[in-house]
């Protein structure tokens, strides 16, 4: 393994103060996110139903054994294109202090394999319109900013 | 039972040539279905991985015992959020004949309540950036087009 290999493995309970962290850890995240000691139950009784579900696969990216990195991959069986399965990336993050080291697009380039690998025909996410530097990111990677993402709050 | 009264129910399988139909009848997805008589196997087993996952929930809308429309309405258990679980629209239509008669609105507005039901916090869509009067229909029912919505083509 070169030193600075990025491992790529299913997260596990124990991997969830990191994720939280790292979601909690910009403008966005930090309004929605409860990043204490101990975690909210809630985050706990999540991560059950992701794990218990072979069609989403909550992901970290460790380098030398210390998590930098988080993703949530989920595979979405559907009716349009021909019965075509779409996957879909949602919670995408970096460790603030290891960015801008090419670790994300690391991450989405796997992203994109795995995707192929389970035979889903797209890959689709949605990124906040003032995440601006994300759109450029994702561009170069090859996503194409096709649709507008709206959202509706239940609470 | 009103005589114009909606019944929205689960799809079975003999409602996908009806779905298929309405997904195939326009601009986008006729490029992208395949409306054949019988309908291709693809199409069959989405239907059996959506019907058996309790995530999913594949709708048709019925008045007089008539399948008048579709959506395909999705729950994603989800770390951000404090956990929270998010709700996700699909494959939307009404069939051409019907249009513009409410239809639409009162399919939203059921599966709204249906998320919140289920405890869904948001309930999320995408809209090809082409189809501005989709944008309004949603905005009008409290959707707000906070997200660009990317996708890359796998195949």
């Amino acid at each position: 393994m070169k030193e600075n290999e990025l491992v790529f493995r299913l997260a596990t309970r124990s991997d969830l103060p990191s994720i939280v962290r790292m979601l909690a850890d910009d403008d966005l995240g930090s309004q929605r996110e409860r990043n204490e000691n101990p975690l909210p139950e809630s985050y706990y009784s999540a991560f059950e139903q992701i794990d218990n579900d072979p069609n989403h696969e909550l992901i970290v990216a460790e380098r030398k054994g210390e998590v930098i990195g988080t993703l949530h991959l989920m595979f979405l069986p559907s009716v349009s294109f021909q019965g075509g399965l779409r996957s879909q990336v949602e919670s995408v993050r970096v460790d603030k202090r290891f960015q801008s080291q090419g670790i994300g697009s690391e991450m989405m380039k796997w992203s994109m394999e795995r995707a192929k690998q389970r035979g889903a025909h797209v890959l689709q996410l949605t990124s906040h319109k003032t995440r601006v530097d994300a759109h450029r990111f994702y561009e170069r990677l090859g996503f194409k900013g096709s649709h507008l993402g709206m959202k509706l709050n239940l609470k």
